[in-house]
């Protein structure tokens, strides 16, 4: 398979591109590093990188920024980050890839456990995962030529460093099973899923 | 209790007004109608709701539009109205709502069965209703002071000859059931919940 990976140089994209690539040909695209750059919060952007990327068997996307902070000081411009960047960042890269992937071809978006497990400061997150796995749902009933699904990890174990403090009580799972649940969902054949990797 | 019904013009916001106005004093807001104008869209239009309804013990929101339409045509604009309305819009309300909340008020706000349960031509009502689903899980940990809950309805009885088409197999309920769930989150004590009217 010829298999694109957005974010492809972040902890989990490696761990992505760790899994596939001894079985797989991978491209990677990034804001800042990988064989493309994009920024997928910008519609023309995701276009002109499947018009670069050329035809491809799936897509895996990795990337997405969300704000944190407390609810009492966020604003809805706070808000606007995560559905801009990680919500619709993902979806446009479903609605402009239809063309670009292969029949049977499958998309595979990334999400997080705070949709049903929710943390202080993570309202934004939580928001946006929750879309996330309700539109992979959604999108699988009308996606007749294509596969999608999403990737929801808890925190990781090479994060616990950064993001420890925030993630108390949380049990960190090593980034090499998140890259596991994305060979899953491409590898495999099941469609509308959201793998859990807790 | 007094009580701001933001929708409480439509059909969902007429059963929860005819649900509390025998036991509570009712205020209403809506984009055309009611006590009050206001636009949810537009966080400074929320702010001049809250000046003009003064003190309240409890939000109930029942408004929020979102585009329908089939996945190969949506484009970003379109989940847009979903996310700056229906979901950005009743977010605003909580944001914006804590300064005129007393203690120990709560907030509601409208989802849908969607989320979890998607029709063709749904996927921007489905993204919005997991994002609101998560989005109250998370801010009642972060509310302190108040309570926050959504109700999830299905298709109503009320809106089958509109929307029937859509909802083949679904099986509707009369938009009392809806009516009560408010109830039920307004005047008890829980927090957080999803209430789901299937």
């Amino acid at each position: 398979m010829r298999i694109l990976v957005v974010g492809g140089n972040g902890t989990i994209g490696k761990a992505i591109v760790a899994e596939l690539q001894g079985r797989h040909e991978i491209v990677t695209a990034g804001r800042s590093a990988g064989d493309f750059r994009v920024d997928t919060a910008d519609p023309k952007s995701v276009t002109e990188l499947y018009a670069k990327a050329g035809e491809l068997d799936a897509v895996a996307c990795a990337a997405g920024n969300v704000k944190f902070g407390p609810l009492e000081s966020m604003t809805a411009q706070d808000y606007d980050v995560g559905l801009r960047d990680k919500l619709m960042g993902q979806v446009n890269l479903v609605l402009a890839g239809r063309g670009a992937l292969k029949p049977g071809g499958s998309f595979t978006l990334i999400a997080g456990t705070l949709s049903g497990d929710p943390i202080r400061f993570g309202s934004s997150a939580s928001m946006v995962n929750g879309a996330l796995e309700s539109f992979v749902r959604a999108a699988a009933i009308e996606l007749p030529d294509h596969r999608i699904n999403a990737v929801s990890p808890t925190v990781l174990e090479e994060s616990m460093e950064s993001y420890g403090s925030y993630f108390r009580g949380y049990e960190p799972v090593p980034v090499k099973r998140v890259g596991l649940a994305f060979s899953k969902s491409i590898e495999g054949r099941q469609t509308g899923q959201i793998y859990r990797v807790y």
